[in-house]
């Protein structure tokens, strides 16, 4: 049940609106048949989230996700016998990110969405992946708001205070859209509302999609259409 | 004639995208139909850019343009019978700067050009204002760059190269679309082409657009058919 009326949908977007771990999965298994595609996606979406508290640490300066995940891809490779890459090939792999395709049900849930709220994004994605992500699934939304845009990597309170400060309303008009419990509780924490969507194969098997579902989420939704109709009535 | 291939069109908006002349001509007629509608229009907008001068100068902190009109609204109100208006009402007239329409050609334009270039704003206007008119009026932009974005009102380098950085891309395959040619200078000044598009009724009657347009853009367009035309082919 909404808490105050919602102005601003903000969505995170990895595991959320895009399908990393079948798009990579993909892409790895086409050009690269002899690896394991599914443990090498999973290992290198893995690296993510350290990778971003040595920036949250200022054990690195401010770094953008494409190069966190060339920094993570850097390590892997010789563990998937991969070693052998060209600079070009290291390159165009990572890219893969900028190609991610959205859930089938994105799209028709987010233009219902559309006519009646604000829609952008809240990632820790940069601005060009997300505008790459964007156009490359079609997705409509109103603006795009990236770590970058606030130079600060979700949970800093900077990222979900600096959606409804540039949109000019309340925390409270602002209800952030994921699938990952520990995004939800630090928007919550600074009083945004939250939805929670179910991903379960955001990791390929579900069995790999560990993290708790909260109580307290304002809503939680299957898909994006489910969302509509929750939100749209 | 191009000089490298274009992979970014940043729009200027005021005036380039939507016509604020006529928009809030519009509205203060409606509202106050005693007042000199395009007189008092006018004068709104020509204290743009001695606000805008303040800030870059330090005088003032940064301000968003929001908080710029409505100084330069309390400024002009007395000269205009509307010393009356109680804070609802100059608030809601100052929020007009969110519901300016689209010229006409604006929509069908970009959608062509959205098939084959990465469309975002580069204005002045804050984020919330440049969401609002998106939406008000359908524009389908890739993502929003404002003044906000980089903390610095154009013509500072600091937003012309902003958007390059955050693209990804090189300045010269970044091309500003605007109607103003110091806007367009500046620019280019930063290594982007240019394309200047004519908007002779931006002030209304076409004896106020006075400032000549330089032989030196990449491109001249009547508008953003005209502009669809010579960018797709």
């Amino acid at each position: 049940m909404l808490q105050a009326p919602v102005q601003v949908l903000a969505f995170d977007v990895f595991g959320t609106v895009v399908d990393w771990h079948g798009s990579i999965t993909r892409e790895v298994t086409q050009r690269y048949p002899h690896v394991d595609a599914d443990a090498f996606v999973r290992a290198w979406r893995s690296g993510y989230k350290p990778a971003m508290a040595k920036v949250a640490g200022a054990e690195l300066g401010w770094t953008r996700i494409d190069d966190l995940h060339r920094m993570i891809l850097e390590d892997l490779l010789p563990h998937f016998g991969l070693s052998h890459l060209g600079e070009a090939s290291r390159r165009e792999l990572n890219q893969a990110w900028h190609r991610l395709d959205p859930w089938t049900d994105v799209v028709t849930g987010l233009k219902r969405l559309k006519s009646k709220y604000i829609l952008c994004t809240l990632s820790n994605g940069n601005m060009s992946l997300l505008t790459h992500l964007s156009k490359h699934g079609g997705l409509p939304w109103d603006c795009i708001f990236s770590a970058e845009t606030f130079r600060a990597y979700k949970p800093d309170p900077r990222t979900y205070l600096g959606v409804a400060e540039w949109l000019d309303v309340a925390p409270q008009e602002v209800m952030l859209v994921a699938t990952h419990q520990d995004d939800l509780d630090a928007a919550r924490s600074c009083g945004l509302q939250t939805a929670y969507i179910d991903r379960p194969t955001e990791w390929g098997d579900p069995a790999h999609k560990t993290e708790p579902v909260g109580s307290n989420n304002t809503l939680r939704a299957a898909n994006f259409l489910d969302l509509a109709d929750l939100l749209c009535g």
